[in-house]
């Protein structure tokens, strides 16, 4: 495998086909239209299947708090009475594994679906596929997908099933769907990037459902006001909306003979990445690599991996990506202003693009830098930068940092390439 | 009058006198509780009085689209039945101008204000002082505060004098006023300075008084809904409320002895500025000095002054002193974000101090810099910056842009100073 070979930008097969998968990447325009349980909403969902975050692996492959993450989830779901029965269901395949992005779908953390959530159903009107992500559980720190399944996470999942989502459905559906890529752009202007901070489009997306939840409210429709209260104090809400905008973008990028990155994800085990041109293939390496800022009284040696996929936002150049638009979350993640605005520079090595309707006001408004050029990774070995959570040993939020997805990832992939298309 | 002099740190009168007008400024704590009408809540309001920005002049000297805002606030009010008959009235005193700035009020632009008009109270719960504001008009360029008045002008004013102030009055009250000074500081990290953008602090404004107003949904209460919808679109509401809320800070920094600036407001012929040392005394000089982008199909020729209070937010270290923290104005009124970066870190050697609650993420959370000293003015030749809308000659806003300060106004400042208390 010739660097300089990769690197070349002489027209043919896969200048091409990058050009094609990134056109596509830059023209999606995901709408969020209905909330919907995954059962239905989801194609080829059953109701003895739960989802969970990165390249799908065998049971007995998942460990630590994704391991406790689908235990909870079964049990949440009545899928079995008690934690031995879910780990019998589990080996015996009574209860199935999936990984999210085969269903469309994308887990933040864990990401553990069951069959009674709701999901955003998210369109791609450019392209005409279809993404989807499930709710936000709210800020207290223990979660489902952080790992943690006791009462409180469960009161607090029912209450998202039975009263926010409904609301949140039956307004979005009033509005007649909300155009998300109009509200993301808008919110990299309000100190936003999607990813670790969605302070700005939660509130913009709160203003898009208003009229209907006026509405809904004059005709006595159960449980806005406690909707309406919640979505207000939880500042991530929009997380989940951003993540499906990004699969559906993602997913139309499928070119054969392209090299740009379609997806990033990671499990308990190792990340794991998807290139355009490969189809839903995974190529996957070590554990990321972290810098972060714990919560008061953490430390370095609880961080744990318990998997993630809201790396799904950097994959199209939000996130770390836009880090430059968000330089409040110095304070969140750590770092300083000089550091984050010079990791953002760096994206733009390793990309195909600049994003026409991302736009960074720090750099006079230059497009967010946008699909990874696996090429690009390797020939420079500048890696790509991830602003995520970070989950403790025993469970939990324990803190928030910046990741990057390990080389090796790019090297396996570009191998398969080589071996699908022979040597650029 | 020595410039070395002027610039002395040594421990004396002076310094004590800018250290407690600094630390009266950065403990300010405003609070909006109410909206009255400018007769019920503006003590000395008599029926016949319409407000006016700028420092105070006889009717005569009135021209352009002052003079006109100021008929047009006759008619409005029913002080006169016909433009003759208004300017009737003002000529012989049977209606009366008032200087927003010495009833506690300021103005936006013309900053007219009638008896029966609305204003926010906004109280300053450290020192006990009030400032007042009057609603923003709405995005039709013609606004009476542009020297506009028309039947549309009528009517939109009349829509804010029975719909929206009673909404938004009856919200605040039922919510126990809201904060303004951790709000504003949010905003700073959204992408706004809460003078030329005021994107971020009118949404969140919006949700503080969101349980009310579902609320008064569910009560029936007329007009919410529309008002709710009035807020969503404009984003520019919320600069009333800074503006009060700059004024309710700026108050408090009355100190004898003190060379820092208490107010800063122009009107037809004028920019003025007040020292928190010498109490009402308006130091005038010509016309500021400016820098725009102007609305399509409008030129440089059309430019006209005529009026603007709003550097009241620069006053007390936002605006222009956070203009780094709204790097999206460059879109609006001109600019790239390397000159706003560099403007916003001149103002730091102009300033008493560093705020201590308003902050810069790209500064690393750096305060912002924060009560002018009119000595450092002189010493260094820097003048203040202010992030203005643009009036056109005709009346109506054409643009945006950023306008200085004019340097006479430090110097006749610093010599009625230097008489009041003796050489620096």
């Amino acid at each position: 495998m010739s660097q300089s070979g990769l690197l070349s930008t002489a027209p043919g097969t896969v200048a091409e086909a990058n050009a094609e998968a990134f056109a596509r990447l830059d023209a999606a325009d995901p709408w969020v239209v209905d909330v919907r349980l995954a059962r239905d909403a989801i194609p080829g969902y059953t109701d003895r299947l739960v989802l969970t975050s990165g390249a799908p692996m065998p049971w007995t492959s998942y460990q630590g708090g994704q391991r406790e993450a689908l235990i909870g989830g079964a049990l949440f779901e009545g899928l079995a009475a008690s934690r031995e029965e879910a780990i019998a269901g589990f080996a015996d395949g009574s209860i199935q594994i999936g990984a999210c992005h085969d269903y469309g779908a994308v887990g933040s953390l864990a990401g553990i679906y069951t069959a009674s959530m709701p999901v955003f159903v998210v369109e791609n009107r450019s392209h005409g596929n279809v993404g989807f992500c499930n709710f936000y559980e709210g800020k207290e720190p223990r979660r489902l997908n952080y790992g943690c399944y006791d009462e409180g996470v469960h009161q607090r999942l029912e209450h998202v099933n039975n009263v926010l989502a409904p609301v949140v459905g039956e307004a979005i559906r009033r509005q007649g769907g909300v155009a998300l890529k109009p509200l993301i752009a808008r919110a990299l202007r309000m100190g936003d990037e999607v990813h670790s901070r969605n302070a700005a489009a939660s509130v913009l997306f709160n203003r898009e459902i208003l009229p209907a939840v006026l509405d809904m409210v004059g005709e006595g429709f159960p449980g806005v006001r406690d909707s309406m209260l919640h979505l207000a104090e939880n500042d991530y809400f929009f997380l989940r909306l951003s993540m499906a905008a990004a699969k559906a973008t993602a997913d139309a990028m499928v070119v054969p003979g392209s090299t740009l990155v379609s997806a990033m994800a990671f499990s308990c085990r190792g990340f794991a990445i998807k290139l355009a041109g490969l189809g839903d293939q995974w190529f996957e390496g070590p554990p990321p690599i972290h810098q972060g800022k714990l919560f008061a009284g953490h430390t370095d040696d609880e961080i744990t991996w318990m998997g993630g996929e809201s790396p799904i936002t950097e994959t199209i150049g939000l996130g770390g990506f836009a880090q430059a638009c968000a330089l409040s979350l110095q304070d969140y993640q750590g770092g300083s202003p000089e550091v984050m605005i010079e990791r953002n520079m760096e994206m733009y090595r390793i990309t195909h693009g600049e994003n026409s309707t991302y736009r960074i006001p720090l750099f006079g408004f230059r497009g967010t830098p946008t699909a990874v050029d696996a090429r690009k990774v390797l020939a420079t070995g500048i890696l790509p930068v991830m602003d995520v959570g970070l989950a403790g040993r025993d469970g939990g939020q324990i803190g928030a940092g910046v990741i990057r997805a390990p080389r090796e990832c790019f090297e396996m992939a570009m191998t398969a390439f080589e071996q699908r298309y022979g040597a650029q």
